[in-house]
């Protein structure tokens, strides 16, 4: 197939849309909420190794919740199947920052893609050491350039991050965080602030395609078993309270972020991410989502 | 591959283990807890006509909630996207025959394989003609031979089968049932209670590998993309409350039963079926989840 | 005090406010729905056997949920503390007729009003014989007059009754019901359409306010300590999820139905019935309310 | 009556249960758990003046949430109905630090005894000053003498406080707090580690039983339709999640702290603390308890 065509196909189809998108921009934290709302971007890495991109797909955005995807690849690296004794792996029904079902499952989160689970993966990473300078050595190895922290956006977070401040303590209240709050948080919160471009989340995510192994990175990231894994969670868990409808529309594992980014995996085929900032009721990426519609219509690929 | 070694190898393997089966055997109904849990069978349909079996894999049990699978099917020729207006598309987070979710989200069903969805597809057939009469006629072309009820079993779940009742009822009293609650629930009833054997579900699970045509059936049950739709449902909301530890560990869309019987697709693949009646704690088939973990295992296969 | 004359004052002050009850009226059922809105009645009973009443004071209406005091009181007769064996006593913090609760308390009601708690203890009165006749006969005895169902609302609840339905079934696969679902349920729907009115009610609740004896059933219907119980109740669970509201802005126990009727007990001094038919958000009578807040302010009466 | 002489029979009835008492003793925070079980108190002090005491009624105790009837008096001085703004006044019927009806109700706490209420009631007081200052004055004047907070306490709530973090902050993201949620805590976590003893909080719940005025405190702490809302407040969501088996066993507004402390309000007759510091499964005193139903069982006081 001739990606670069087919995405600058769907580049020209989408542009358009971006005059409708007004109204719709994430404003949670005032960081975000600067970011122009009339941007789209998209980029792919095959596992032959061939790219394409189109529109703004050089922008860095905040990758904000696809960060869960690369801290829960170095929890498994460093702990094995021990990951998974304190977190579920069962979709939530549930908002992605609810606190309800944490309680009736006294503070063991229902997956590591809500944020409860993310901000135990990353409490498992600080017991292994420097988890934030581990996750940037992490992506850099995988983009084969160095990947850094928006500070102004990690401020944000910080500064407003009042129910993920909830949610950690409520989990150390149940005694299923090993490590000091606020440390927890520090890098919860800057890792949702780490900066990446289409191109560079296409490349990083490389390794989900090709059972592991990454053309960069050298030795494997992940064992092919592990890496179906963690595929299936993004397919059963990745974007929030939509992942059934993703599924059904889409049928590819993908994991969403509030700054407007969805990196999607074809395994055996392709990694991809896609990029535009305003974000519809489900928090997903109002424009981004179409723009995944429009790939696997376009080239008929899903995992189903 | 040669499936039939690997179908023997697997049933070789696994029926020692049946040894251990005692106090697992599902009691919620007479009918069923008298079935022998010493019981295993396996059996596949490739894309390509090519049949294996192994075990107990012509003895017929009680389908229960894989019938789902194909009530579904059935309303989705009927209405086709207007099947979705009342029935959604996500995973409950819940157990099977839970009320909560029902409740908070005003008597709309979270997806059509917990069972207040199958009691709205069943409403939506009941609509439509005689809906057991279509279920079975169905099942029969796709089997190439009749398909039974086991009238035995389908009294036995109408007796006892007051949480349904409640969840009927429940819906009734939001508006989300257009029929008599008592119509809908026969239908519900008999077709949990169908009979087939694994050699027979294998075959009429055989379009959903093969993009919705079936080889005897003639005539394409459903379109490529409703195809993919379904799949995508079996694998994020068709084993309960393990749907992500099936994602995680099998990687293949199923469904599951609590007469014991799993079904599982492998896209332009296969189509296959696996038996044993005794449950684990989940509801699923204890000794069938393991058929399929030593399936996949052994082939390779997944969607992911 | 001239309760006489407070009533009068009551009824000279609120019957203006009729002319805003336009939309309030309750239409849950067909039978209900048609009741003028534009009436107010109010009635009391002291211990020492004066009586005062004022506006529709003699029309009867349907007591619906006001009818639990009375199948409570029949089924403490008959089980003592057995009674509270799979009933609970604590409010409830949901909707009168929520299934979250009994779901999460696997099917034990949380208190004996709401719904959920009224089929339990109608369940545990068809144990003991003929439930409706007896209540009926309690009825009579307290009021001196024969007290009848009203036959055309018993069939309205009947025939729209699919919320109670389901909480019966809920109920009954959970193994808190001993009875045939449907014969209970004819119990309680039955119940739910008995005719009083204010002056009926007030006097039949005479024995709230004299420690359990009253002046025309001759005998005790209950003793001094079940009597406090029963206020109790009604003061903490009496009144839908407003409970909280009656006991801070009221400060008695009260119960209400649907109806538009609220009875109210004074302890040691009378009881008291009032009614209108339009309800508020909370399901209690809209100008009855009002009622029982002027009566509190005029007479200084409250438990607290 | 002879209060004295029944007190003295509750404590010669009780003391020898203090022998069972081993297992039951509150250990939450260290500081509490350090405290002998084997201690029993009880005072009153009547609407007359006349005082009564029995047993360790003089021994200071950590009086947890009974100060949350005090800061919400407070809270009421100062704003008057503007103080239910934000904070509801129904029984929650769920535990005391729930987080999932904060949640459904979108940061409004049930009512001012629910620790996410007595947070948001403190959050009220720092908008009006130094809140706790202002507590420690007004239980000065009630009592009479200095009251103080034990600095351990205090420390030992701040570093174990996870729960209640979470709830300050969960409302926080809600914006249902106006206040630095650090500052909020502070105030919390010292009025909850406030020592008094039965006699000093018995004296200072007089206002309570006196439609608002206090003997020592000169003007009227509260007027009297804000005293009766209080009290209505303790009997329905005074005592966690046994408020309905309170107000069904005991009949009076009562208040409980996990310190092992039971204030009781008789209106228009007397105010009562009891103390025992073994809890029972809800969170009470287990003894507290028992010394105030024989009370009411001895004097026949009840509101019902």
């Amino acid at each position: 197939m001739d990606f670069q065509a087919i995405l600058d196909e769907i580049d020209d189809e989408l542009r358009p849309r971006l005059d409708a998108v007004e109204g719709k921009v994430a404003s949670y934290i005032p960081a975000l909420a600067r970011v122009s709302p009339r941007q789209f971007g998209i980029a792919l890495r095959t596992c032959a190794g061939e790219t394409a991109a189109a529109g703004d797909a050089a922008v860095p955005f905040s990758i904000q919740s696809m960060s869960k995807v690369f801290s829960l690849t170095l929890a498994i690296r460093a702990l094995g199947e021990a990951m998974w004794d304190r977190i579920g792996r069962e979709p939530s029904g549930s908002p992605f920052n609810s606190l309800v079902q944490l309680e009736s499952e006294r503070g063991i989160p229902r997956n590591p893609f809500i944020n409860a689970g993310a901000i135990a993966v990353a409490d498992r990473l600080v017991s292994q050491g420097d988890a934030l300078a581990e996750l940037l050595a992490l992506l850099g190895r995988l983009c084969g350039e160095p990947i850094h922290v928006d500070a102004e956006v990690a401020q944000s977070e910080a500064d407003t991050g009042f129910r993920n401040t909830a949610l950690a303590n409520f989990m150390k209240g149940f005694g299923t965080l090993d490590n000091d709050v606020a440390e927890v948080l520090d890098v919860y919160f800057h890792q949702c602030a780490i900066a990446m471009s289409c191109e560079q989340v296409a490349s990083a995510a490389g390794y989900l395609c090709r059972d592991g192994r990454h053309p960069l990175a050298g030795t494997p990231v992940l064992s092919a078993a592990q890496t179906r894994r963690v595929n299936a969670l993004m397919l059963t868990c990745g974007t929030y309270d939509a992942a059934g409808e993703f599924a059904f529309r889409i049928g590819l594992p993908c994991k969403s972020g509030v700054g407007g980014g969805i990196m999607a995996i074809v395994p055996d085929r392709l990694s991809l991410c896609v990029w535009s900032p305003a974000l519809d009721a489900t928090g997903n990426s109002w424009l981004g989502r179409q723009g995944l519609e429009l790939f696997v219509t376009k080239t008929g690929l899903s995992v189903f």
